[in-house]
């Protein structure tokens, strides 16, 4: 591909003002509070403003079991919220905000790419208007506040062992991820092993990213577990007497803000929940904005179907009320190429050979996973369709392949070229996501709230990951007892398990069977109201690579950014 | 004082459009960046811009050395700048940003008091534009680079235990003074002893202040020492390659931000560096933009004239090429009868019975203090102006033992009721300023550049601090050594000591004499461009009290912020 970088394409995008961008909306230029000159925030007042106006379409869109080199979830979420205004309709855009750790870590962006990104890019990965930066600081003051009960005499009684509250930072910094704190005399409080998570790994992340309201986001920081007493009880940040403080540091925060793609489409970035310990979706106010605020409202949710989609319906949509109409599944050549377990593919190093050649009988080998994806979205009475996300070196017989699969699960699909040709080049999919939308959505929840967690996780397990059962160890089983006792048995459950894999083994492909899901331990977000199973080794603060992205981002010497990928 | 509370004041402010206060200033809108409705940043280029027009007299706001409930200093600057529309001159003020730690730890905000405040204070005193944050950002990710380095190899025979650079949070948070990071295998980086500091005291802090320009920024951060190789070389962020991403990561920061007080005076508000350990002013950046912006540029530096002032004029003056013409030295009753050394003052109890009754005589008792303050100024070639900080419980025997202090030392003085009466409380001092500022300024360094680090140091523990003279301990004369050897011996020096009292002791009044500053380590901010003697315990992260002010703040029912002091 002779394409201009990503950052090149967004430089030279004509940006409309936002102020249009949010008139086509039908949002008020008095609900908006421009944040720099490329993005807006969206006072909450909108959600009541905009509720008379008629509602969107509400199509998520999801992918196949990924390798480490993603599937394009992002470009064609994109490209498909651009391409509905080349069939005459109007689209919007949610995602999540990027994340600055892996920003100057490995990836150097996440905004989407080519002619389907959102600009001005810079922006979009480093602080926009900051949201990451009071999640930061919201939970940290909170970290603060129990180190200071602890060493101010400990009216609350806390076991210092039994604390699962950490720190949070939005750098990749391995050397956080286990310290001792409090060291050098008791003026520096008490020393304890405890650690730090990077900031998208954050519960007032995800809090943040299911609250539908201020007062909503203020009654779950209350809930937030920061650990238990010396007999057992649950101690929240409520009863640290730090949940208004951490509201008011959020206040802002809570607001979506507006951006618009390479082709002025409107985009609602906010919040970057992490889609393993968290639900990995963009945030419920953006959603209550976004879906009077167009035809279609696309949203995108974190890696496969089995994880991102699934936590989509049954924590995000629960919690939000809203009914999802499509379900797009983003899929490559590459992708299926790699279910065939023919090839393995490692980050950073250049693509096995022959998987490069022309090979439909690989894509063909691979169709399983997407199979078991198409029916996870068909699980919750939601009605999928297929994206083919095109690469200038597929063969179209391998597209063909991919259509073939399509069609025996009779799924709509479409070949998509959104990153080279912008929105045109996935009006096919915007079509067959419309034709979707016009059938009645028969979507439902996959499970009860007065299931038993035990019962919500062999659920997910055996129903969406295709596992004969769990195996829960003792460790865990014990953790699961005392979170029913603790009242937490009514939330939905959000497993974190390897995305890389529709199993717990990230090495299995395809749409693996005869395995059962282990159950190593289990952690609870109170505050944002789900229960997580760890099923798998769980990185929550990443490091850096022996040649880091920031290494090759400076400014020029007319102060303009270089290397940003 | 029946007055409404300082977030009352503010909320009931009638703002004006910052275009309208960016106009008054020459400011045109295209330089403007509107980040929320109540701040704005302010391009770089408008520097070039605004270099046509005429230049404003140069005022900086400094104190006696004060006791730990403070004088005032902020809402003299304030109250001051407010004060020249009401003589028929325009005022512009330029001052630090408010640290998060602090407003949820102790103090509750940072932005003046009553009617001699930054609006909105809440904005001042949360994230504001989130440059806090950056800096946060900035400096840890150069942490996370150094420690990768280690991690991955340690190319440039880096000595672990001879590492300065440590992470910082704007957090009050004691138990992260000291602590040792990368525990738990070799996967999680190399374990070693370090901890974090607030973001105040960042040295990424300081240099964002100094810089004049984006690629001043650059180079600065490039320099930033990090540490030392196993041959005593110094490390720098430019070895490490991180200097780059740096620079993008402060961008956006390194523009100064536009605010207005109650009465609508333009307030520039950008950076807040240390004042013990590091130099304690507003950012060089804004003062070349206030400078043409005015009739008078009034700036505040931390703590008393023999800190705040001396670093004004021997470090960022000498950086900034400014000529200052006035000094203004804030004193309240309060102040001088403590220098009496009578009375003892503890933070966060009531004042002593006796000290609020009727003492003119104690006033007098505590006269050296700001006898020796206003020599301090002079000591540059600046002409003081003393402003007494009126309290409604002061007696006008006590201000007129004030006023004929200053008559003695034939200085210009003014009685100020600005926190009560706004600008107009004020007019008698800009009166007196502006007198001032009519005569020529004979400012000028207090040493040159090529003295030893040594002489320097001598030379303001002696001049300004009324010592006998330094004793260095063998430790602090090997780093000196070092330092000289490195090539950093040109750099000025900032000396940390305490802030409550002329010399380094904190419990001695009034001008000590008869003293010898003790110089127990010492270290450099070589990309700042100081050397930093240490003489006495410097907390460079503070902790949280037994009821912090964050268990107070929350939003109400209409999600109004309440507890903000």
């Amino acid at each position: 591909m002779n394409m201009p970088t990503n950052l090149e394409i967004s430089r030279n995008t004509r940006l409309a003002p936002l102020t249009d961008i949010a008139a086509e909306m039908g949002i008020e230029e008095k609900f908006l509070e421009p944040y720099g000159r490329s993005a807006a925030k969206i006072s909450l007042e909108a959600v009541k403003a905009l509720g008379d106006r008629p509602r969107a379409k509400y199509v998520v869109v999801s992918a196949v079991t990924p390798t480490p080199l993603g599937t394009g979830k992002t470009t064609t979420a994109v490209g498909l919220a651009q391409a509905f205004s080349h069939i005459g309709k109007r689209g919007v855009l949610a995602v999540r905000q990027a994340s600055m750790g892996p920003t100057f870590g490995i990836k150097g962006g996440a905004a989407g790419g080519g002619y389907s990104q959102v600009v001005p890019m810079e922006a979009l990965n480093l602080h926009l208007t900051g949201d990451m930066h009071a999640v930061t600081e919201a939970h940290n003051m909170l970290s603060a506040m129990l180190d200071n009960h602890l060493h101010k005499g400990n009216a609350l009684n806390i076991d210092p062992f039994a604390i699962t509250w950490r720190r949070v930072l939005d750098v990749n910094d391995r050397d956080l991820r286990q310290i001792v704190t409090g060291l050098g005399g008791k003026a520096n409080g008490i020393p304890r092993q405890t650690g730090f998570d990077i900031t998208a790994a954050s519960e007032v992340m995800a809090v943040l990213a299911l609250s539908t309201s201020l007062q909503d986001l203020r009654a779950r920081l209350g809930r937030i577990v920061v650990g238990y007493d010396r007999d057992k009880n649950p101690v929240t940040a409520e009863m640290l007497k730090a949940a208004g403080a951490m509201c008011v540091i959020l206040r802002e925060a809570i607001k979506p803000n507006l951006m618009q793609t390479v082709e002025n489409t409107p985009v609602l970035v906010h919040c970057g929940p992490f889609g393993n310990i968290a639900h990995g979706n963009s945030s419920i106010v953006a959603d209550l904005i976004g879906i009077h605020a167009g035809d279609y409202l696309v949203t995108e949710a974190g890696f496969g179907a089995d994880m991102g989609a699934e936590r989509f319906f049954n924590i995000k949509c629960r919690n939000s009320g809203l009914v999802p109409d499509a379900a797009v599944v983003v899929v490559t050549v590459r992708d299926l190429k790699s279910h065939s377990g023919k090839y393995k593919i490692v980050a950073g190093k250049p693509l096995p050979e022959e998987m490069l050649a022309e090979g439909p009988d690989d894509v063909f080998a691979g169709a399983d996973n997407l199979r078991k994806q198409i029916a996870n979205i068909r699980l919750h009475g939601v009605e999928p369709v297929v994206a083919v996300n095109a690469f200038p070196t597929d063969f179209p017989s391998e597209h063909d392949a991919i259509m073939k699969i399509a069609a025996d699960e009779s799924v709509r699909a479409a070949v998509c070229t959104h990153v080279v040709d912008g929105g045109k080049g996935a009006a096919d999919l915007a079509r067959a996501v419309a034709e979707t939308c016009d059938e009645p959505s028969s979507y439902h929840t996959l499970y009860e709230d007065s299931m038993t967690l035990r019962q919500k996780i062999e659920t997910i397990a055996t129903k969406v990951y295709g596992a004969n059962g769990i195996d829960v160890s003792p460790v865990a089983a014990k953790q699961l007892d005392d979170y029913e006792r603790c009242g937490f048995g009514n939330l939905p459950v959000c497993i974190a398990k390897s995305h890389l894999s529709l199993s717990s083994d990230p090495t299995l492909k395809g749409a693996p069977t005869g395995w059962r899901l282990p159950v190593r331990e289990v952690r609870a977000s109170v505050g944002a109201g789900f229960v997580y199973p760890i099923c798998g080794n769980m990185q929550t603060m990443p490091g850096l690579s022996s040649f880091p992205a920031a290494e090759r981002i400076d400014i020029d010497a007319d102060g303009e950014i270089v290397g940003l990928a």
